[in-house]
């Protein structure tokens, strides 16, 4: 038996799926961070951790694993050396790392050509057109990732500081934040000081929430965001009739949101990234077999 | 003799200024930085320092710095309890601690009412209208500071990364921009990454360079910090005829491009914030007597 593995690993956790050759999930595991960026030993030890619970769900032999076949998809793989150096460490038989982004195209549009568009925190784009798979955006939160949880969080509050000077008009929503702060624009300051990305994101569902009920600042934000995401779509996608799927946190409430001729091409993802990196272990690894198996 | 002392203190150095009771400055002194915020001890050692280095300059014994009565402008000294904690601490016989934007103010526009607005790495509005005086931004580089330094220069690298993707148009700044980082957009992510505010500010003379060129992405970013910093005027300056200065590192950039209702109103600095220290020590400890000695 040639098990496949598929694995999906990011800042906060890293989920591992166990696959017969023809792509069917036996079982899945999970365990914690496995960032490649800032510590490749112990994003190498989860990742075996997550496999091996799932090998163990599967009650299939951890032994096995040395010659299993695996994708991987991991943020950050596509910065320097860094996929090409954890590869070089792992212990299946062979293993092909990706980007987090290519496994979530995989897994919502499967072999279909198309873009998908991950807004969580960040926001980047990842376009497929037959074998090219391109990716824009996403340079991170301080440079980039316009219409991204951070950057929305961010902008309001600075919405909220510009109409505590009088610069900007107020609404209910910088209201309602400025009371979070305790009235105190210092306490704003504060925050802002040592906030991480995902903390300024905890800001954005409150955003579309506003949004929703027609606040006059929220509207005018989320508008503004709907634009840079539509620029964005305006570059990558081919003028064809290929498909858009919008992931991550945010991307749900974005959908609705979009222009009519972007609207008409969206579909939800058919499946997760996880999926997704098993899907293209099939392709890699189970080579002419798989379509019989799947016929 | 009642010598007086007008400080100018921050987070790179500190001025001192000794001055008869009259207000007339007999000689300065220099030294290390006086950052209220991060390090309130060495602040204190270097505004002694740089007021006993004043008195040497003027050959009047340090042993008399216990009997002058001093005026501090020092960067966070209207944030908490920072001004009062520091003004407990000097050698003073009398001290008054304003923040930095209070002894700019004076010297700017001397005893006018009017508003300065510092544009440097950040921006900050300083409005006096009789006795009262009113601060507006300057909230720091994450959420405030619109039109600083700062902020021009990661707009610049974020349009630079924009170009990269093609979601808008590059220029021939931004390709200059590219350049300078290898061409490689990782390298403008990893600048930013540990860049500091006064980093993303060594991009903004660039800016006002490649405006004043016509290029399209410096005219429009440019553009819109004008207009930042109008929207500041229009909130914080009275519609009669009082006074404007533009100070800070790019306030003079700033000057020429300012609408005609403001560049009306616009003055050059009358002095620097150093003598401002010195005209409000005049004003608070010399009482009556002043207009004798000047008369």
């Amino acid at each position: 038996m040639n098990y496949l593995v598929g694995i999906d690993g990011g800042g906060t956790s890293c989920r591992a799926a166990l696959a017969d050759a023809g792509g069917r999930i036996l079982a899945t595991g999970k365990s914690g961070s496995a960032n490649i960026m800032t510590d490749m030993n112990t994003a190498r030890l989860n990742i075996l951790g997550a496999t091996e619970a799932a090998f163990t769900a599967a009650g299939v032999s951890t032994s096995l694993v040395a010659s299993a076949s695996a994708v991987l998809g991991l943020a950050g793989a596509n910065v320097g050396g860094n996929g090409a150096q954890l590869q070089a460490m792992l212990p299946f038989k062979n293993a092909l790392v990706y980007s987090d982004g290519v496994i979530a195209l995989q897994g919502a549009l499967g072999d279909a050509d198309g873009t998908v568009v991950i807004v969580g925190t960040g926001s980047v784009y990842v376009t497929r057109s037959g074998e090219e798979i391109r990716f824009a955006g996403g340079w991170g939160f301080k440079v980039s990732d316009l219409g991204g949880g951070a950057r929305l969080g961010r902008d309001l509050l600075e919405e909220t500081l510009l109409a505590y000077d009088g610069f900007h008009p107020s609404s209910a929503l910088t209201d309602a934040v400025m009371r979070r702060f305790g009235g105190n624009p210092h306490q704003i300051v504060q925050f802002a000081h040592s906030a991480s990305p995902g903390d300024f994101g905890t800001f954005a569902p409150m955003l579309f929430e506003y949004a929703s009920l027609d606040d006059p600042v929220a509207v005018a934000l989320i508008g503004r965001s709907v634009r840079n995401i539509e620029e964005g779509l305006d570059a990558v996608m081919p003028s064809d009739d290929s498909r858009l799927s919008l992931l991550g946190g945010l991307g749900s409430l974005y959908g609705p949101l979009l222009s009519p001729r972007y609207k008409a091409r969206l579909q939800e993802p058919l499946n997760d990234p996880l999926t997704g990196a098993v899907q293209l272990a099939v392709h890699h690894f189970s080579g002419a077999g798989v379509e019989h198996m799947h016929g």
